[in-house]
């Protein structure tokens, strides 16, 4: 088994499912941590901020503090400022995506904007669908955090940030940049931010479609670990496979 | 010119546009109601109500009663009526839908419905949205009351109702039946409230897309008008032309 020098991991379906611990990734984070191997989270989620997401996984005992979580908010923030620096934006979405715009100098207005953001927002409204079409049709930049179709709850799978954006897809017959995973974007910014070599990282994750996908289109190593959605059954219909497999990360605690 | 004997109008761009009469359109309906001509009003609009519509074409100084508009809520719910009777439905949408599957019997209800019924919402929410997408993932019929992309206001074109149905079309991967303009299952509803052959019913609309690519996939005799969407120059691009094309109803005049 590769030893790795940097990981970087998905949150929900590898870290934890819901409001349950999978304890054998809280193994492996606090063994990374006693090593003092470096090791990043890097999720899709652009509802929360770094450190709201570092107070969770704390809470499932796993290590973690806010610099060392990397949302897809995050990238978004850093891709529009590399754009267009003290730039505008209209912003549909929470609290992370808000606040990670703020922080990097945007100015977030109604109107004429720079750039259109969606990201998830439990408080979507005709109004914010309106301000967005209207925005990208005046010609500013789409761009959308992620392409999630859904979100697992207890009530069942909810609508994803992805497809809230196809309002926006749809009405103005523009396609979104999207920045989160399986996007090679998100995972250049994370491989800057863990600081280690692409060859020497490894990506973890239960989604093939997300997170093999993103390492596979960063050129970064990636292990499937069969703890949330994509089943043995359904990992082999696809053609490009996983530098690695696990049923779960006990079988890689050897290997840190 | 051929004269026929029953005429499907559409609605804005044809006989209004926003606030602004089309005259000759109106005295074009004057005209038919004199010779005691059978017509009807065919309306993508999910929101109000047939006597609403009415009342909006009376206030412009056109003959209508709620008899002589047929809405996409209508067709929705005579297309659902003859799927299952006294079934139940979940909707998004406004006062026309929610009262036309209410008079066709249908008990509304937010868990477990037969139908998935969206249509335009300006009081669109996320929680509508969920509760629409776990229908449909429950297995319920999803039918989206016309897929219109966007609708043009004074304040510029906002989303329409087939961009907030593809919310839920991405988010459930299922595609939903389409019922109105350009889909045949409203015009041959119109056809058959209307009564006359369809081989002497003329469908007159400003909108290739839409209101021309309906009479033709119903195999009705079609006349774009220029008071609205599709220019001259934009209409030479389409293989498949109107049979009549005019630039306002003032040249059919004789024809009645």
């Amino acid at each position: 088994m590769k030893k790795y020098k940097g990981y970087l991991f998905d949150l929900d379906g590898t870290m934890y499912k819901g409001t349950e611990l999978i304890a054998e990734a809280r193994d492996f984070v606090v063994k990374l941590k006693e090593k003092n191997l470096p090791y990043l989270f890097v999720t899709n989620n652009s509802s929360r901020t770094p450190e709201q997401v570092a107070a969770k996984l704390r809470d499932f005992g796993i290590p973690a503090e806010g610099p060392q979580v990397f949302t897809t908010s995050q990238a978004t923030a850093n891709f529009l400022a590399e754009k267009k620096e003290n730039a505008t934006a209209y912003v549909i979405g929470e609290e992370g995506i808000q606040q990670a715009l703020i922080e990097k100098g945007f100015t977030l207005q109604d109107e004429n904007p720079d750039f259109v953001v969606v990201g998830i927002d439990r408080s979507i409204s005709y109004e914010k669908l309106t301000k967005a079409c209207l925005g990208v049709r005046n010609g500013a930049t789409f761009v959308s955090t992620n392409g999630d179709i859904a979100i697992p709850t207890e009530r069942g799978l909810l609508p994803g940030n992805g497809s809230l954006t196809s309002v926006v897809t749809v009405s103005t017959e523009t396609q979104p940049i999207f920045i989160g995973k399986p996007e090679k974007i998100i995972m250049e910014q994370a491989l800057e931010v863990i600081g280690t070599p692409r060859s020497e990282t490894l990506m973890i994750g239960d989604n093939y479609h997300t997170d093999i996908m993103a390492g596979m289109n960063a050129g970064i190593d990636t292990l499937l670990v069969h703890t949330g959605v994509t089943t043995p059954e359904h990992l082999t219909t696809f053609e490009q496979q996983p530098t690695h497999v696990a049923h779960s990360l006990l079988e890689w605690m050897e290997s840190i």
